[in-house]
């Protein structure tokens, strides 16, 4: 049972009791303090030691590494204890990466409590910090000990973050092309059907193992997975200013903006970009980078991690279902694609 | 083979022929440019980017790393490029850290140029950085592409460098009480006696390579390869700023000064004692703490890796060529140790 029906605390407990840890830490982050620990039984044991750290991306520096190392340090932290990481994706990103470098590596879990952690980063053992603008450019291929889900955590959640999270659903259910992609078109099931939630976090767990597992190291086949994620962490690191834009938003956009390139590329045809698009906007906001943006985007696009002497290596679709990896493009190529959707600067303002 | 005839020339290019790495990227040490890398071809090429780190462990800081980042980041280096660490144990400590957390990994060869980088730190997949001075608190498991070592560099080290590399040799001599023993016996080769040297340094490896593909994350039996390092690590963080304390004196001292603990614990006779003391001083001056210096020291082995719950794990010497791991030690017997080989304050300063 990937989605399980012990709670979370009686999976915690067990883990101890197996694990007899001689000191807990559990890093969270304001709001995942603020609202989900309360849910849990750690929260009452006043021997851990709580770790908290910004929202969002914030967390994901190297400032926060050398605090949090130093806290361990200074805790006495071993490698026998136990690391906690409850949160959304970035606090599952630091955490990890911070575990897995601390003593060459301890013992870290996950409990994911938001819809993207859940689908998405909590799966797959890819840790880490970003740096100079540049996301998850340091970090570890390291596995944690367990990974906690429980749906309990979705009421706690907004609109936004629901969003967020369904983009990386959507990319899972283009990859997938069956089950998944239907359900994906009737859109964001309401928060109460929990059965549909269930199946919907069950069947994108499956897919993204079955990617994983063949290709830890993402040497190939995992690359399917950074479909929407070279434009989309483009736009990310574009708009990182802006609290409205969030990691889903910019994947949902760049799912849509790469199947356009890969469609004027002759790999896929119109269909595709459309049925793209009819999963992608009615449910988020159009990300469009003006003129004067072309060239920074550019620049991101070529310090992506998935490059190769200077060419930019892209996952496309070619149907629903049916996706591709390493298909380069030509920086030249690539200007010229970002000029043609580029708009006037002066409407980039709302 | 393990110590090559192949020059380290020849093996570079056959990686380059295989990999094709889209850019170099060589890590030096300020002795280690000017000594070695004119010895090696890669010095022509003026493509390749040369990094400079100081000598010794300053290298191993969080600050240098965000520095080698940043310029992996400004120069474009990607996961089809690699990383050549030229220089002894601090260098590569501190590129493999880098290089496998840069892009969550990329491809790095060591080529050590100390002795003790020959025989101890290229070896076993351990990289790592300090941090407020506890040494390599922060790192991975991670294996280079190949290490390529070579006693052409042995000239180039001064004899305080030699010494540092024969503690680690006695180390693995006492472990293996045999054949080894027996050279080591002997002292330190003459440096142009290359046919011991290698064979030396052959066995060397081969005793360490047993022992971490049994266990490569120190679970168990790796741990014997903690042999001394307990207090010598101690020692080395208490004397870091004298500049005439090497690695490799610390570790002679810690395994001295352990076999002594481990005679008063009831582990081994006086006779071990006396015969890893014979292998230790007639080649290196004593170390001994002072009284005002007991508790620094105890508190530095309180943060020891190897540590649980609260209790100093030890690796003991019962006899030469028998050993032990995991022999917890409290506080408070450590402290009573200490204490009783203190000296007093004024001894102190030579």
């Amino acid at each position: 049972m990937i989605v399980r029906t012990e709670t979370i605390d009686e999976r915690i407990r067990a883990h101890m009791d197996r694990m007899q840890p001689d000191k807990i830490v559990v890093v969270v982050s304001h709001t995942s303090e603020k609202l989900c620990l309360p849910k849990l039984e750690i929260h009452k044991k006043l021997d851990n030691i709580i770790y908290i750290v910004p929202d969002g991306d914030r967390a994901k520096s190297l400032t926060y590494c050398e605090d949090f190392w130093e806290t361990m340090l200074r805790e006495n932290v071993t490698r026998r204890s136990l690391v906690l990481a409850v949160g959304g994706g970035a606090v599952l990103d630091f955490t990890g990466f911070c575990a897995s470098t601390f003593m060459r590596g301890i013992p870290f879990i996950y409990v994911p409590t938001t819809l993207l952690s859940m689908v998405d980063g909590s799966q797959g053992g890819k840790t880490g910090i970003n740096l100079y603008g540049t996301k998850n450019i340091i970090g570890t291929f390291t596995e944690p000990l367990a990974v906690m889900r429980n749906i309990d955590f979705l009421p706690t959640l907004d609109s936004k973050q629901i969003h967020s999270g369904w983009a990386e659903i959507i990319k899972h259910a283009i990859l997938e092309g069956k089950y998944l992609y239907h359900i994906v078109q009737n859109g964001i099931p309401d928060l109460s059907d929990t059965e549909t939630w269930m199946d919907i976090i069950r069947k994108n767990i499956i897919l993204k193992s079955s990617i994983v597992e063949e290709d830890f190291r993402e040497a190939h086949k995992r690359k399917l997975l950074n479909l929407g994620h070279t434009i989309g962490h483009g736009i990310e690191a574009l708009r990182f200013e802006d609290e409205d834009v969030t990691h889903g938003l910019c994947i949902a956009n760049g799912l849509y903006w790469e199947t356009l390139l890969a469609e004027e590329l002759g790999v896929c045809n119109s269909k595709t970009t459309q049925n793209v698009s009819a999963l992608v906007y009615p449910l988020f906001f159009k990300i469009q980078w003006s003129k004067s943006e072309v060239q920074p985007m550019l620049q991101l696009l070529l310090h992506d991690k998935k490059n190769h002497e200077g060419k930019i290596q892209f996952s496309f679709t070619k149907e629903i279902g049916n996706c591709t990896y390493d298909y380069e493009v030509s920086p030249e190529r690539l200007l010229e694609f970002l000029e043609k959707h580029a708009i006037a600067d002066q409407v980039n303002e709302d």
